[in-house]
C-alpha cells in the first residue's frame, strides 16, 4: 500500500528548476528543468495526434536512441503547427542546453504547452538556460508543477512512499491540463519520477500500461492535444537490485505507482476548464471494452449531459440518448440500468417506480459523484472520468488563446 | 431550377393544423396533424440511436406495411426511454386518432419531440384530436412549423416551385432543431410534402439519398437525438403520370427537392441552441469520403473550435489538432491546407507566411463563412454545417429541462 505524502517527496537522482523566461508573460514561471542522473531509465508516450507538435517528434526520436539526461519544459506556447522551423527551434533548444549541460543534444528532450500554432520563441528559453541550471535541486517539484501549467487554476502533483520487501520506495509526479484533454496514449503533460530500479524496457511496458489505465480513462472537452506526454522516470537510488516485471515486488510497486497516475489524472479533471464538479462514468455489461468505453466516452463528452451536469438536473434522458448513439454494439433496451450515486434511476430500460428525483439531484450537487450504467449482461467494466461543462469553460476559451 | 417561395406553398392533398393541447406548457401550440390523401406516397427515414422513441418504432412498423393517411406530431414530450408504457401511450393515440379520422391506427403515424424520460400525456393529445381534426387546412404549413418546435426561436420551412418538362411541382417542408442535433439518417423532425407523383419505393430511395446529403451533414452538439425522423410525402395531384428515377425529369426534380431538404438543414443549424454563427466545414482530399467526414466532425464537434468560432478568434492551431486527432487516414502535414473565408492560414502544413490575422478574424466576425481544409491529394470532398458554442448554449441547457 502506498502512502500518500502531504508534500512533493525528493526523488534522489532527479533535480528541478523552474524560472520566468519571459515565453509569453512577464514574470510569470514557464521554463523547468528536469535533470536526470546518469544510469536512471527514462520511458514515455507521446500523443496519438497525427500532428504532434514538434517537441513531441524530436523527444520521440531522442528517446529511441540515447539516454535522457536533462528535459526541458516550457508552458506559453505549444511549438505545435510551426512546421520545420518548429523542429529547428525545438533542436536549437536542446543542443544549448546539452552545451550547458556537457552531454549531446540528443541526451535533452523538450516539451511544450501553450498556444498551437505561434513561433517558439527559442530565444529567451536559451538566455534562461544557465540561471535555470544554477537552480537545480532535488526539493523543487511544487514549483514545477507551477510552471507547466496553462488554464490550470492549481498545481498538480502527487507523491507517496511503497515499501516492498525489505526496499522502501519513492514515486512524485506532476501533470498539467486543463483543456484540449482527452489523451490518447499519454496526457497533456506529466513527468514521474521513482527512485526504484527497473530496466528502460520494462519502464516502457509499465509507462504504456498505467497510462492507459489512467490518463486515457479522462475527458473534459474531447479533444486530443497535439502535445500529450506522459514521462517516466526511475532512478535506480533506492536500491541496488532491479524490480522484475511478474514478482510480487513488481505488482506492489505498479499498484503504487498506478495510484499516484491515478490521483494525477483525477486532479487533471477536477481542474478541467471551468469545472465545477468531478464525474465518473462507470460502464459495464458491454460485449467487449471497446464496446464499455464507446458508451462511457459517448456519455463523458455529451454536450447536453455535461450541460446537465453542471445543472445538477438528474436528465438521464440524455444519458440513454447518448448511450444509445454512442456505436457499442448488441445493446438491447431492457439490459439498461442507470444509477446516480447510490439512486437506481433506470432499470430493465426503463425508469424505476417511484424513484425521487430530488434524491439524485442532492447526488448531482455535490463536488464527486458516479453514473453507473449497466449495458449488457457480460462481466466488462470501464470507469471514465470527466467534468461538467460550465460559462466558465465558454469564458475562459473564448476569450483565451490557449 | 426552383423557384423559391417567400411563403410556405400549399401542397395539394396535404392538409394540416395545430392546436394547444397543454401537453407542456399552456395556451402553446403542441399537436400537430398532418392528413394525407389516399394514394399519396410516403417514406421517411428515422434516427440510427438504438434507444429510438416510442413513436419512432411505432411509425416504422406502420410504414412498413400501411399507407399513411395523418401525422401526428407532439412536441413538449419525446416519449422515449418510457419503455412499454410509453409504446402503449403511443399506440393510443394512432388508435383514437384513426377512429376520428375513419382508418386502422396503422395508418396513422406518430412523432413527438421534447422532453425525454418523461410519460406522454396521452389522454391530452386524444382529448384535443377532434378538434384538430376539424381545423386541417391546406393553407397551414406556417402554424405547423411553430406547433413542433422547442428549442428553435424561430419556425422553420422552405417551400419552392419547379418546372420539370410540361410539369410544375410545388415543394413545401418544415422542420424543426433546435439541441440534440447530429442526425444519422435523418433529423430531429422534418416533413416535406410535394404534388409530385412518385412510387413508394422510388420515395424511399430518394428520402434516403437526400436527408444523407443535407440532415445528415450537419451538427449543433453531437448528440443524435432519439426522435430524429424525416418524413417525405408525394401526394401526386400534378401530375398523372409518375417521375421516374433515371430520367433528365427526375434528376430536375431531384435537385429542387434537394434544395428544400438543405434549406431546412441549414436553417436547423442557423437556429442551433445559443448559436450566433453558421459556419460550413469543408474537408476534401482525403484517401475516402469517410475520411474526410471523419476530419469534418471533428472540427465541427470540437468544443475549443466551437468557442473559438464564438469568440471570432482565428486560432487555426485548435482546427489543425481536431483534424489531426480525428482518425482520417493517411494525412501528412505537408499536405494540409485550412483557409477560413477567403483567407489561406496554412498550406504545406506551415503558417502562410505574413498572413494577416485581422482579415480572419474580420470574415469571422461574419455570420455565416467557410472553413476549407485540404487533407490530402485526391478528389474526395464532404461539407459539414456546424455552429458556435455560447454562453448561450450552456444557458439553454443548464436551464432548461429538454
Amino acid at each position: 500500500m502506498i502512502e500518500i505524502s502531504p508534500t512533493p517527496l525528493p526523488i534522489a537522482g532527479v533535480r528541478l528548476s523552474t524560472v520566468c523566461a519571459g515565453i509569453r508573460r512577464v514574470e510569470h514561471p514557464d521554463l523547468t528543468l528536469i535533470e536526470i542522473a546518469p544510469a536512471a531509465s527514462v520511458a514515455a508516450v507521446f500523443t496519438q495526434n497525427v500532428f504532434c507538435a514538434a517537441p513531441v517528434t524530436l523527444a520521440r526520436q531522442h528517446l529511441a536512441t540515447h539516454a535522457a539526461r536533462l528535459l526541458v519544459v516550457n508552458s506559453g506556447n505549444a511549438n505545435a503547427g510551426t512546421g520545420a522551423q518548429g523542429l529547428a527551434d525545438a533542436h536549437n533548444v536542446c543542443a544549448a542546453a546539452g552545451e550547458q549541460l556537457g552531454c549531446p543534444a540528443t541526451q535533452v528532450l523538450p516539451f511544450s504547452t501553450g498556444v498551437i500554432g505561434q513561433r517558439l520563441p527559442a530565444e529567451k528559453i536559451t538566455a534562461a538556460l544557465a540561471r535555470a541550471l544554477e537552480g537545480l535541486q532535488e526539493d523543487a517539484w511544487d514549483a514545477a508543477a507551477r510552471g507547466i501549467m496553462t488554464t490550470d487554476t492549481v498545481p498538480k502533483w502527487a507523491s507517496g512512499a511503497v515499501s516492498v520487501g525489505e526496499e522502501r520506495y519513492r514515486i512524485t509526479g506532476i501533470a498539467k491540463g486543463a483543456g484540449m484533454i482527452k489523451p490518447n496514449m499519454a496526457t497533456m503533460l506529466a513527468f514521474i519520477a521513482t527512485d526504484a530500479r527497473i530496466s528502460a524496457p520494462d519502464l516502457n511496458t509499465l509507462v504504456a500500461a498505467l497510462a492507459e489505465r489512467t490518463f486515457n480513462r479522462i475527458t473534459i472537452d474531447g479533444d486530443t492535444s497535439t502535445n500529450d506526454s506522459c514521462v517516466l522516470i526511475a532512478t535506480g537510488r533506492a536500491a541496488a537490485r532491479p524490480l522484475l516485471p511478474h514478482t510480487p515486488a513488481w505488482h506492489a510497486f505498479a499498484r503504487a505507482l498506478e495510484q499516484i497516475f491515478a490521483d494525477l489524472a483525477r486532479a487533471i479533471v477536477r481542474d478541467g476548464e471551468g469545472a465545477t464538479k468531478l464525474v465518473t462514468v462507470a460502464v459495464r455489461g458491454g460485449n467487449t471494452t471497446a464496446d464499455c468505453l464507446r458508451a462511457a466516452y459517448a456519455v463523458a463528452e455529451s454536450p447536453l449531459v455535461k450541460t446537465a451536469l453542471f445543472a445538477s438536473d438528474p436528465n438521464w434522458g440524455r444519458i440513454l440518448a447518448a448511450v444509445g448513439r454512442s456505436g457499442a454494439q448488441g445493446m438491447r433496451l431492457e439490459d439498461i440500468a442507470i444509477t446516480i450515486g447510490e439512486v437506481p434511476i433506470v432499470a430493465r430500460g426503463e425508469p424505476v417506480p417511484g424513484y425521487a428525483e430530488a434524491d439524485v439531484a442532492r447526488v448531482m450537487q455535490g463536488a464527486e459523484y458516479e453514473i453507473a450504467i449497466q449495458i449488457g449482461p457480460r462481466e466488462t467494466h470501464v470507469a471514465v472520468l470527466t467534468c461538467d461543462f460550465s460559462f466558465e469553460y465558454v469564458r475562459i476559451n473564448a476569450e483565451y488563446r490557449s
